[in-house]
């Protein structure tokens, strides 16, 4: 069945690998368009409004944002990320939403418009995954109405947080509540009085022997007494309003045990599930900045004002090998998204853990330097706000770091690969085996035996 | 459907996107496993012997390679290569062959064993697309029925061959014959005897106005007067026997005109038509190269008699790293390669050029870098021949010019990407229109007018 | 003579090579010391302080900067950077400097506080060149001495600033004054009333047939009507005050005749002459700032509190690896600055032209490379401000751009480099031609004639 | 004093720093433009003399070499290598060797002619060093005659032989004897039988506390029974005669207890001496190669037949940038090793030992990736043995891994660097400390103190 059957052929479809074509649902097909259209036509064109009210009141969720955010719910678009297999989703696969997420990383707020930005996807996917049906109706469903915002608290500043095993936020049971005391990076500032809710991870059972079951994961509300914001974070200098990022420091915090998530020492199993779908999110919309940042450099190519040397900056095949460079790698890299994505909705979010790590490792890295790239097509003004793209590549950056720098994840799967090792040698044992069987037949080849024997001499023998 | 319904769950299926795994026929599967089975069980383990029978005669078939042929050909595992279009093909895909490829591809010569192996390949893809059935006859069917080996020459070592319009071996009409006196690199060795026929391009029509109609295409018997052997071509050192590397000089060959291919002034449109396929097949094995040597690396990090500092080498965490690496750069490859070979299928080869280009200029660059990684894990040693690594090295780096540099295929890919400007600038003019109809809206922010200008600034107006 | 007889065997000294201590004076040697214990104990602990203070109030010089100053000047540490060929100069040599510079460099501000930022260097430095007694009075003495501060304005948004030839800031005479018109990027921002005076470059001979000698240099009062400040220019988020970046509006400015610099069309003469220096001076910075960041590395390599996985993140050895290809980049490109400055201090600036250009093409691109590892080392905390690290990868990251992209730079270079091939075609001629007598000698060597001709085949005939 | 009073203002002395200029004595310059004028006139023509000669017998000193040899002998050009401070020493500094070696370089053989070729060069340096006066007369001084080549034998299959404490070939003593039994790498093939020594490092204390006092070295006689050629050994398919590389079995080689070099146990000691030299030579002549590289693709980007798309392949803005990158890495390169050579001069092997590792991780690594660029603009033809650059590329390839591969020197260099940390740790501790006094004076700044301490927090506290 040739794909153009059942796909437009037109953008964004046709950016698409034909594999992915010949698998979106007309469901799907639709909403992409309606998608693209949000972004191209509501969002996109309304950055300057955003931007001047942002200005104006960083920390509250502005006007546009609440009307974009009305009309984006109306249309049925909300919540989009959320894969089929739960009753609360919207319907479409991890594929098909990487469709969309590209198209919203086109900019760093129009997820935020159709409820599919961080923290509260992860934190969705998280309370539809492991809270109970009360945690449920208080947390997660006015979440996914938009009614309120949700953060995140795991990373800390006085311990290497990408080996989460060495959290040490304490959290007491004491009667019938939780007691938080510690100080908290990133996750969402807290100023902004819609975020109404923290999910927190902090160290409840310090003496267990095993060191996966020793922290607990809390539903914090943000007006609990003792829960402080020291500072907004910048990340290279951006502070992201509305939500931003927030330093935060919980003194004697208390909680009802009731908030308590899945049960104490439960924490690396809830984080798990959580991390894995929010790196890729990530990376899914780290596409869209790609394709966005690149447009930029192709504009710049074939705009008549610059003329150095007599040539437009595209007649100079320096340029033309940057800009093919530059396509062929976008398009490597959306190809480990959806790879990635197939994979989770085929085998499962564990099964797609390597591709998860594949993804997180390899795209913000690249697109980092694509963007930096065509920033550079725009000499000094690139750096400068008459281009959104310093803000794209502090984005893309930023993913570097986020949920665990990318050389934790190398190790989690070099280590992983390691485990394969025996399996390789045996296999090439066997190819010194039967090529012992096949020099017995070519005896007449001299020294073969010997030949066998060092063209094998790298398998150790057992 | 879960693709393990139809798919064995070990290698080298294990290995392949899931959405490949859904594609595969039950026939493919079938052959997939004989290859590989082929591979394993009798073409690694007889590398040594290979070797021997090369060293005493390199420049004919050797015996183990001959007594391979018959057998694969008896098994039905010739010409894979061939696409199910053609009705010569032996029925698998642009993808399914992929997975064969990258079998094959763990070695330089198992390719031949099948059949599959350059310069034949592209010369028989060629000729059962562009030769007439008199021509098929006489050298399409030995070929594939691996009586005959083929020959092709295209590079000239006086022009500048990544611009084949300059090319200048000269092709003249006389009477019922054509004429051609130049000089040629590459294509086979002609000194084994088995070739029989050279696929070769040149200048027929000079003075053509249009410079992609100035050449032609002819069918050259090796045995021809004036064929000469100028001498073997090494490549990094390596001959590459028993085909190899040729320089030939052609001085006053004379063929019947019977033995033009298409008509006068074509070869532009036959060499597209060659190159494409080539190009792809070589990505394919490179990718099994690379999982070769990839595999080396792992078994020297576990090898229990090197412990520099007291550990493995695989225990040195910079080591755990750049395995990593290595694994999620050879997947990501494997999938650029497959997502190309499916483009192909379903769209054709012209439709799939871009991806070629992809490949073509991504895969050997990558793979030459991995393989060097492999060979400093084995130190010193891994330079020698006590490991197939330097010649592995050897053949992504070939291809790397093979075919054409990658900047010339860059160029191809830039200039294409230069010609989609306009529609991209007209895209973001559209954002600015749009923001202006919004700005009227949002009149209450102040100055949004300049900040809608400002926004879009990069954009030139008509 | 060994260079402990002479030079401090201590920090910063020991880190210079030892031809470049042998080199310095003991001027040079007590300064060097003076600028150490300044910026050790007085500027940078005093970083939170300016901060503060620049925080209040962005875009007036702070009250500690002027203490700062004042003291610094009193000390005899001003204008450090002026050559010592220059009546005005201190008396320190480009290499002298070179190493006051690195250590100034160690913090955004520090060379603010001895007189020795940008723009005023290259204001200073082309005043003392090309201003006439007058101009210097009324200008050069009190930049000089620190009782106003200057802007260079030449870029533009609306052409290709690469190619200065195409910068159409419009200068007409009337009379006898200059009538300035158009839009300008960078240069100091003039909201600070120290910044009185701004050397503009504009066009003001469109039509003479030498494109280089169609602009001219102007002094520009601050105060004069018709300057208007668009507004404030951010670099990658950050703003830079308190002098910051400027898009100025010239609106039918007018200065009188008198302030044109040494004559009509002569801007790029004087040009050259001004970007040289500065360029160097902003590499000698970096190096310093790639110092600082390498010590934090190594601070969070020994951090006791941070233990992935029960190490250390320094016993790791992917971290040991990438410390020692830091230290090793960073010794690298001091050599470069070094060598550079003592090319300029023995030739001249136009010899040091080439000099000048590998360090702006590779000292900023690898620094930033270096922080941006830096940062990675601190994880998601690396990209906050809880480190200087982000202010710092952003300057080294901007001085790509700054007096032109890198690609302009290697442009220059590698044009100039293929004005050297016909000299390297005669010196490989001349190759065959002595190996042809050569051949004659050794004619027992069979075809050996062919050989020769083989061998150099790869150089042109003429 | 200009350097132009004493220098000749011409190839190859304007290549050098200035600094390095004004260093050089007047014999070493007269010395400098004898080899130049030897590598030119004498050595490159003759290239394909020597190849024939090889090619006919290749483990035997071919006629040609052994005329150059006398003849440089004759003119005082051997040992050029041996530094100043030896008595035996011709009389040049590390510095201005470096001079003569880059000149050697541009041959893979042209350093043997003055016997300054390794495994030579190391020899000679470690005999001189650390033998007594009868091994002296009976091996350096033949060897520093020419009458006598030698080989060094350290590297062993079965170990990690990066870290030298593992290896294992056994020397027992017998009586008046040491017994040797063991398999080496490397060192010179043994078929030549000029060969006449091998100095070879074995385990002769396996139970000493000390891992580092458990070798000794031994002078081998090759004539000695139970030495046994395996097999020659290959690098990247190369063989590199006359000398080659060997591959050599020790089955109960008996040698003379007076063959022990310094004393038993002292073999690491004696092996830092001898690499630390040999590693920089390599160097020295990698950025020789490069040049010559270099010198190829200026002439191809200048071939008047190469024209793709109408233009030389020079015209091409892209080739001009690469051409610029590569020669500003080339410079940067001969800095680094000229850097290092002086500080060797001025402060003795071991100080020198930092600069060594910066040259042998970054040189040959870098010089692999220019002769790989060079190739590229030859496209297939670059590869093929129409061009001495793959042979060139294999040689910078091969010096990646010979003493160590890089990953071990980044190694030593980084925990030396992580000793440094405690210092660097008090640095800026100090910061926090003088900040804290900084800020009582400016207490009228609001939160200064948390301030300071938010600064600083990276810095931890003891």
């Amino acid at each position: 069945m040739s794909p153009a059957a059942t796909v437009p052929q037109h953008a964004p479809f046709t950016q698409y690998p034909i594999w992915v074509q010949e698998k979106l649902s007309p469901k799907a097909i639709s909403i992409i368009q309606q998608v693209h259209s949000w972004v191209e036509n509501e969002f996109i064109p309304a950055e300057p409004v955003m931007r001047a009210q942002l200005a104006k009141d960083p920390w509250q969720t502005p006007p546009l944002m609440r009307s974009l955010r009305e009309r984006g719910k109306k249309a049925g678009l909300f919540n989009l990320f959320l894969p089929s297999h739960f009753p609360e989703s919207p319907g479409l696969t991890n594929l098909e939403y990487a469709c969309c997420a590209e198209l919203l990383g086109r900019n760093y707020w129009a997820a935020q418009t159709l409820n599919c930005n961080a923290p509260d996807t992860g934190n969705i996917e998280l309370m539809a995954k492991y809270c109970n049906a009360a945690q449920k109706a208080k947390w997660l469903q006015p979440v996914m109405a938009g009614e309120m915002l949700s953060s995140y608290s795991m990373t800390e500043p006085d311990v290497a947080s990408s080996d989460p095993r060495t959290l040490q936020c304490r959290i007491h049971r004491e009667g019938n509540e939780y007691v938080i005391n510690g100080r908290k990076l990133f996750g969402a500032a807290l100023h902004n009085p819609e975020i109404r809710v923290i999910i927190l991870m902090g160290l409840s059972d310090p003496h267990n022997p095993d060191p996966w079951k020793r922290h607990s994961m809390l539903l914090v509300p943000t007006d609990t007494p003792g829960v402080k914001m020291k500072r907004h974070l910048s990340i290279m200098g951006y502070t992201h309003p509305p939500e931003g990022h927030g330093e935060v420091i919980y003194e004697n915090v208390r909680v009802p045990a009731e908030n308590l998530i899945l049960g104490e020492g439960r924490a690396f199993e809830i984080a798990q599930g959580r991390l894995g779908p929010g790196r890729i999110h990530h990376c899914m919309r780290i596409v869209g900045q790609c394709e966005r940042a690149y447009e930029m450099a192709l504009i710049r190519c074939t705009d008549a004002r610059k003329k150095p040397r007599g040539k437009l900056i595209g007649e100079f095949d320096s340029n033309i090998e940057r800009l093919a460079d530059m396509r062929i790698e976008i398009d490597a890299l959306r190809l480990l998204v959806f790879n990635t994505a197939h994979t989770m909705d085929t085998l499962g979010n564990k099964a797609g853990k390597y591709g998860i790590a594949q993804c997180k490792i390899k795209v913000p890295l690249a697109a980092a330097r694509i963007i930096d790239e065509c920033m550079q097509f725009y000499g000094g003004q690139g750096l400068t706000q008459h281009t959104p793209l310093p803000e794209m590549w502090t984005y893309a950056r930023y993913v570097r770091v986020a949920d665990g720098p990318d050389s934790a994840h190398r190790h989690q799967v070099g280590r992983d690969e390691i485990r394969s090792a025996p399996a390789v040698q045996a296999r090439h044992a066997r190819y010194r085996a039967r090529a012992k069987e096949l020099a017995k037949l070519f005896s007449l080849v001299d020294g073969i035996e010997e030949k066998v024997e060092d063209a094998w001499e790298y398998v150790p023998k057992l």
